[in-house]
């Protein structure tokens, strides 16, 4: 196996003025998951209740999850996240967040997990982090995510998990947040000054970029006339740009920048329906076609002055 | 003469925090007309009072700006901005505004004018943009600019010069204040619904977009670590795309692209330095370069997946 994530499993309940869902499946994992298997199997180390349901379980395996470091508590209840999007959905208004199993999940990896050469750390606190970190033995790429309540609450430990790791994903509120800069390059240069070789900022319907010791780039986003839910864009993003990369065994600043366009697309895939709904039904296909048309809007045809 | 730009000439005074300006260059139709004179010879129509400095005027002909169309009122004072920038600088702090000569702007082309196949009409009056509009001839492309104020209290009128131009250039929240939807795609296409043939969305640090009737592209802006001034980035950016489109007398979709680039990175020149300083400054040699640069960074090399 080549590519390990770590994260939460989760049951989601999501208003958006486009509908509403009851604990559909959910959790970085399972987003990031879902996305990374278009590519590979990715091998799942997260902890589900007992009423964690049978049909997500079964969608796992489906997409060929390694699911031996997904640990399920007996008598235990799955971590539920019921949120809710208004206006222009840029931002996710939490309504209530039951931890559950997930308050006291210590990511073992089974020891099959431990030569993974691609290791995506979703947003958990980053003494786990630390944790998976120390068991990993020789990781070709570790990609990290976190959340304003690490930075603000453990940040010598998540600065700890940024020397460690070769990529670093981070939203602009929470580049801005690590860093106390506002502008954006500069923040992303002083975040790659901390140790990793690369850094990804995010920024929603205005795309991402990445900034790397050798390379710049920028990608925009889809542009979806409809947005149904964007929880675990992000997480998608992630699981696509890693699954990609661990797919090629790559690390080589052009497979970084088709990595780039990958995650962007799907992560546009899963925005158009509610959970993961829009890329556990993506076919290669479907992707490669969206694809193209993306990698064709940011070009410019050679200019003379 | 290929282009005209009728819009204001002003004095600023600009604070930042990186310095500030006393009635410096101002107004749209000089940043348009800097950022356009690095490809054709712009003839600007605008209004200035007595008190208007010699060395603007000194730098609009070194800069071969046709200035038959600038009004000089005996006695009058010129449009005075005065503005301030704070925190990530995205909107500009108004402090004062002195219409003064500029009150009773009243856009007359000369004869000579009134051929010309390329047109900016900056942000002014619509009432105003439609009396340009009645005297230019057959023009190829009519690009307009507006601002919130007109969209508000000059709807109707706005709505006609839309309708009698080919390129509307907004930024987000003009887009989403003229359509009331909140989705930039969905808003731009409502705006091509109205008649031109070109939806230009401005979003600062995050770049641009364009929507044709038959192209969609987008550019990130050019990554800067310093802004130092961001005054008259969307007049730069404009007065660079339509000169470029006047110097290849073209209007074709690949053209359209290149002129997203060409008006981003004359943008990005005029963001790192006070008024028109960081344009008037600028060789095609310096731009070339930039330009090169800026093209690479979204390059998305072919993906097999």
């Amino acid at each position: 196996m080549s590519l390990v994530i770590v994260g939460s499993i989760a049951v989601d309940s999501v208003e958006t003025p486009y509908g509403k869902i009851e604990k559909a499946m959910g959790g970085s994992a399972n987003f990031a998951g879902i996305a990374s298997s278009l590519f590979t199997n990715p091998a799942v180390v997260g902890v589900v209740g007992e009423d964690y349901p049978k049909e997500y379980l079964q969608l796992m395996k489906k997409k060929k999850f390694d699911i031996s470091g997904l640990k399920t508590i007996a008598g235990g209840k799955t971590f539920h996240w019921k949120g809710r999007y208004e206006g222009d959905m840029s931002h996710a208004i939490t309504l209530s967040t039951c931890l559950n199993v997930f308050e006291f999940f210590k990511p073992e990896l089974p020891p099959h997990y431990r030569d993974a050469k691609y290791i995506f750390l979703a947003n958990i606190d980053p003494e786990l982090q630390l944790f998976v970190l120390d068991q990993v033995k020789k990781p070709k790429l570790v990609l990290c995510d976190t959340m304003n309540f690490w930075i603000t609450g453990r940040r010598d430990a998540l600065i700890e998990v940024f020397k460690r790791s070769h990529v670093v994903l981070v939203n602009e509120g929470e580049a801005r947040l690590l860093t106390g800069i506002t502008n954006l390059i500069q923040a992303a240069e002083k975040l790659l000054a901390l140790g990793p070789s690369h850094v990804i900022v995010k920024k929603g319907e205005h795309g991402a970029f990445l900034l790397s010791k050798v390379d710049y780039c920028s990608v925009p986003a889809f542009p979806l006339k409809l947005v149904k839910d964007p929880t675990g864009a992000g997480d998608t993003f992630a699981g696509g740009l890693i699954g990609f990369l661990a797919s090629k065994n790559s690390v080589s600043p052009a497979d970084f920048r088709r990595a780039m366009a990958v995650g962007t697309v799907l992560a546009s895939f899963v925005c158009e329906d509610f959970s993961v709904n829009g890329t556990a039904t993506l076919t290669k296909k479907k992707m490669a076609k969206r694809l193209e048309q993306f990698c064709k809007i940011s070009q410019i045809p050679k200019i003379s002055l």
